[in-house]
């Protein structure tokens, strides 16, 4: 199991901003799993709660994603900025896929660089 | 409510490795709030589950926050990193405390520097 936060690269957001997008997402994420797919939360957290955090470009590439995890139907979770720092409010700053089986979660995000 | 994620600095950690430490910290402390603080967290979870990201110098400043954290009863984690990068096995990375009252939260980690 593992989860994938996907952070956006465009808004050229600080160390301390994007480490609370990424955990956002993934309570968000993670939350969604518990309550829609509990045997792959289970496991994840059974198995220590794997995370990477990778990036992509803009809001059009993260939401590209986004729609391509909901049709294999994956817990999903986009992260809309409050704005109170750094980004316009309303922002889409990051999107949680998972947990959900590493096979399934690479087929989507495996080519996507670190962040 | 607010929660807090609290970084260790000497280690040296990049960008990504930070963000996944904070997300696993935030996951954890969520999850125990979830738990043994239920109004805490929904109530965390309604306002838009705020949350800061601040650091200290080294463990010693992590773990005697985590006790404090502990002596007032809040919820509190501390992340043991596997150690595949970066950083040797088992090092202590990140602390989460909260969701919990903000006024009660601020007494603890009040004067830390943002991330």
């Amino acid at each position: 199991m593992k989860q994938v936060l996907v952070i956006r690269m465009d808004l050229g957001m600080g160390r301390g901003k994007v480490a609370v997008q990424c955990s956002h997402a993934a309570v968000s994420s993670a939350e969604q799993a518990r309550i829609r797919f509990r045997e792959w939360y289970d496991k994840w957290i059974q198995e220590g709660q794997a995370k990477i955090a990778v990036k992509v470009k803009d809001e059009n590439e993260l939401l590209d994603l986004e729609r391509r995890a909901r049709a294999m139907h994956l817990p999903a979770y986009v992260v809309h900025d409050m704005g109170l720092t750094q980004v316009p409010t309303g922002s889409i700053t990051c999107l949680g896929i998972g947990p959900a089986p590493v096979n399934i979660v690479d087929t989507l995000t495996g080519e996507l660089a670190l962040l």
